[in-house]
C-alpha cells in the first residue's frame, strides 16, 4: 500500500501534465460541431488507459462512443465498476473565463479548464489509483472496470442500453462514482442518498380568448386568480405540502443520519449570501440541510399568463400556465406521485376553469444504507486519504444514472465527490482543486483496499 | 320639428353616399405613414361643416388637428358640445376582412368599413341632425359645438390642452358622446355610469438568481409559489376583493338604477356562449350585468416567472412578477385605491421576498344622476327614435374624456351610443347598422328640442 501511495506522490506532476492534455480537447457534447473532438478525446483517453495497463475498448454507440477499461479479471475477486465521462458542458459565456476554457491552467493550487473538476479530473484520480497499483506490481485487492461515457451532459441516453447489453461482464459487488461534491476539504464526504423528481405542467383555460377586463371582468373568473389561488394552496405556513397522500411513502430520517447530517459545516449568513436571499424558508422542524436533501418539496419553476409585455394590458386572461418540479426522497414513487398531483389539482380545480394537468420526466430518489458495509468502506478512504473526519451527505439533485446502476446491475453506487462548492461546474471559469486531486487519487487507492477487504 | 325629421328621411340615400366618402379615408392615426391621410379626412369633415352651415376651423395641435364646428352662437341659448373622432384604428389583419376596410360596402343593411360606427358613422349622424334644422330653417332650441378630434385612438393626447385653451369659448351645459354601445335596437340605452381603473406591477424577488431546484429547493423561499399565495388571497370565495379598506368609498346601487338595470336583457347561455366560458363568476349577490358594470374588481391581467419554455426546468426563480388592474366604480379615488393595494401587498409580504410594487395609469370612474333632467331627456329622445323604451346602462369599461369633460368643462356627459355589440369595432369586418344611423339621426334632432326645453 504505501508503495501505492508513494508512487502517487512522486508523480503529481506527471499526472497533472496527462491531464491537461485530457482537458485541452473541447468535448462538448452538446455541440455537433465537436463531434470530431469527442472521438479525439476518447481516443485519447483509450490510449491512455491502454498505456496504464488496461484492458481497454472504445465501443460505439448510437452517440458518442463508451470506453471500457477493466483490470486483469480473476475469479472470485470483487469486482466494482468506475464510471466516469469524457464529454464537458459548453464553455459559454466565453468572455466570461479568465483563461481560454481549453487551454488548461494552474493558479494558487487550482487548474482552471472545462471539465477539470466535471468530470475528467474526477474519474482520472481513479485511474491514476488503479496505475499506481498497476505500475509497482501491488496485488490489487479487487478488480475494476471503468466505464467512461461521451453523453452525460446531454442526458446519457445510450447508458442504458449500453449497460444493459453488457450485463454478464459487468457484474459487480458496487459501482463508484466521483461526478459530484463535498463542502470542504475538511468535510470529505460519502454521498448516500439522491432526492428523485417529478415534473408536471397544469394549464387552466377560462374564456375562450383573453377579454376586455372593463367590459366583462367582475362577472367572469380569471385563470390566473384561480392558478394562484390553487397553486397557492399546495403549500401551507409551515412549508408542508398539502397534497394528500404526498408524505404518505416517505423514509423519515433516523436520530443516526440526522445526527450525522448535524456534522455538516453549515453557516445560514453564508448560506443567506451564497443564494442571495433576506430570509431562509423551509419546512418547519427541519434543518436547511436537511429541508434541502432529505424532505421532499413541489416547487413552482415557472408562471405564464396573458399580457407580460411593458406598461399595461386591461384584459382578463384566456389561459394560466404552470410548470411544477416535485423533489422526491427515497420510497416516493413517482408515477404514484404525479398522480396524486394531478387528481389533487382536478378536485381543487373550480367549474369556471378546464384543467390539463401533464406529467413530466420523473426519477426516483436514491438511498443506500450509510451504516452498511460499503458505506463504511468509502468513509474510512475518504478519512485516511483527508485526514479529517469523513461525514455522511444527502444530494437533493438527482443523478439518474445512479438509479440505472441498481436497477441493470443490481448494486449500490459509492459516491464519492472531489469537487468543491466553488468549483464552479458548469459555469465559466471550471476549476479543479489540485489538493482535492491528490487526496483524491490516494483515497481511490485505499477505497480498493478497504472494499477487498469485506467479506 | 317633423320639417326637421322629414328632412332627414328624406335624404336617407345622400347622407349615406356622403358617410361613404368620409369613411374612404384610411385615417389611421395609430400609423405615421397616414399622416397625409390624416389631413385630408380632416379637411374633407371641414369642407362637409362649412357646407352644412356651421362656422368651422381646423384647429392645429402639437399631433393631429382637431375640428371645431359650431352653430351660430345665440346669447342665453343653452350650449351643448358633440364630441367624436375622425381617426380610426388600424385595419389589421387584412386579410380577414370580407371587403376592403377603406371601400364602403352596403349589406344587409350594414355598411363595412373601419370607422363606420368608430366614429365616423355616430358623430356624422349628429351632424345631419343639426344639418336637418339649419336647411329647413327650423330654429335650433340650443346652440351646438362639434369637437371632432383626430388622436382618440392613440390616447387623446392633445385634447384635454385643447380644452383648456378653449375653456371659455367651450363653456356649455353639457356634453354628447355617440362612441359606445346598446345592448339592441330595442333596448336604446343611455349609459350613465362608467368604471374607473387603477394599474398596478407587483414584483417579488427571492434568490439573487434562478437556484438549482434541486440542490436548493426546499430551504429557500419560492418567489412563485409567494405570489401565487398573496394574489390568491385578494379574492374570496364569494368573489370580493379582500384589501382593506377597498370597499369603503364605493356608491351602493339604488334600488332604482337595480330595477333599471333588470330592464336589460340578458341570456346567460347566449353570455357563456360569447365569453367561451362553461360557467360565470363573480361577486355573490349581483347579478353579471351589475358584477361586470357596477362592482369594482382586482384583476391579475397577467403572470411572469422562471421558465416558460418548453419541458421543464428546475429552478427556484428568482423573481415573480404579475399585472393587476382594478375596475372602479363612482367615487372610489383611484389615487386612493393605489395605495391601499401596495400597502396591503407590502404588508401580506414575507421577510423572504423583497417586493416592488409600482403604480400605472389611472382613471376615475364617472356617474351622472340617471334620474336627472339631462338624463331624462336622453332618455326622451330615445324612446321617441326608437320606438322602443329607453334603458339606462352602466359600462364597465372607462371613457376617460367623459371625466376629462367633467373637470375642464364642469358638466356632464350624455353617452348616446349608436353601436350594436356585432358591430366588430376594432376588428375586421367593423360595420355600422343603417337603423342605427336613420334612428340615431333622428334621436339626435329629438334630444336638441327635449334639451332646450329644459330650465
Amino acid at each position: 500500500m504505501n508503495a501505492v501511495l508513494d508512487y502517487l506522490k512522486s508523480n503529481h506532476e506527471t499526472f497533472l501534465n496527462q491531464l491537461c492534455d485530457y482537458l485541452s480537447f473541447p468535448s462538448i457534447s452538446a455541440q455537433p460541431d465537436h463531434k470530431p473532438d469527442m472521438k479525439k478525446c476518447a481516443d485519447w483517453a483509450v490510449a491512455h488507459c491502454l498505456s496504464i495497463g488496461l484492458k481497454t475498448r472504445l465501443c460505439k454507440t448510437p452517440g458518442n462512443p463508451v470506453i471500457l477499461a477493466s483490470t486483469p479479471r480473476r475469479k472470485g475477486k470483487p469486482h466494482y465498476v468506475v464510471y466516469g465521462h469524457y464529454d464537458v458542458q459548453p464553455p459559454d459565456p466565453l468572455d466570461h473565463w479568465k483563461s481560454p476554457p481549453f487551454k488548461p491552467l494552474v493558479e494558487n493550487g487550482n487548474l482552471y479548464a472545462r471539465g477539470s473538476s466535471d468530470n475528467k479530473g474526477q474519474h482520472f484520480a481513479h485511474l491514476k489509483a488503479v496505475e499506481a497499483y498497476l505500475k509497482t506490481g501491488t496485488e490489487l485487492p479487487v478488480d475494476i472496470t471503468f466505464i467512461i461515457e461521451g453523453e452525460e451532459e446531454v442526458g446519457s441516453e445510450n447508458l442504458v442500453s449500453f449497460l444493459k447489453a453488457r450485463q454478464k461482464e459487468l457484474k459487480c459487488d458496487g459501482v463508484v462514482v466521483s461526478d459530484n461534491g463535498i463542502p470542504g476539504l475538511k468535510h470529505p464526504a460519502l454521498t448516500y442518498s439522491l432526492r428523485g423528481i417529478a415534473a408536471l405542467e397544469v394549464k387552466l383555460t377560462g374564456p375562450a380568448r383573453d377579454l376586455h377586463s372593463g367590459l366583462f371582468g367582475g362577472s367572469v373568473d380569471n385563470p390566473a386568480m384561480v392558478l394562484c389561488q390553487m397553486l397557492g394552496s399546495l403549500r401551507d405556513k409551515r412549508g408542508r405540502v398539502t397534497i394528500p397522500g404526498f408524505y404518505d411513502d416517505v423514509v423519515k430520517l433516523s436520530a443516526y443520519e440526522r445526527k450525522q447530517l448535524k456534522k455538516l459545516p453549515f453557516n445560514e449568513t453564508g448560506y443567506k449570501k451564497l443564494l442571495g436571499v433576506k430570509e431562509l424558508f423551509g419546512e418547519k422542524g427541519f434543518t436547511a440541510i436537511e429541508q434541502r436533501s432529505a424532505r421532499p418539496t413541489c416547487e413552482i419553476n415557472g408562471l405564464t399568463s396573458g399580457y407580460q409585455g411593458a406598461g399595461s394590458k386591461t384584459i382578463v386572461p384566456s389561459w394560466a400556465s404552470a410548470k411544477l418540479t416535485c423533489r422526491l426522497v427515497p420510497n416516493q414513487d413517482p408515477n404514484k406521485i404525479e398522480k396524486l398531483v394531478i387528481r389533487h389539482l382536478k378536485k381543487i380545480c373550480p367549474p369556471t376553469m378546464r384543467i390539463e394537468v401533464e406529467g413530466g420526466h420523473k426519477g426516483e430518489a436514491y438511498l443506500m444504507s450509510p451504516t452498511g458495509p460499503q458505506a463504511q468502506a468509502g468513509l474510512n478512504a475518504l478519512t485516511k486519504a483527508f485526514g479529517h473526519g469523513a461525514v455522511l451527505l444527502r444530494e437533493g439533485g438527482s443523478i439518474p444514472i445512479v438509479n440505472d446502476f441498481k436497477k441493470i446491475l443490481g448494486v449500490d453506487t459509492l459516491l464519492l465527490g472531489l469537487s468543491l462548492p466553488d468549483d464552479n461546474a458548469h459555469s465559466p471559469n471550471e476549476k479543479f482543486n489540485l489538493t482535492c486531486f491528490h487526496k483524491g487519487m490516494a483515497m481511490s487507492a485505499i477505497l480498493w483496499n478497504e472494499l477487498g477487504q469485506l467479506k
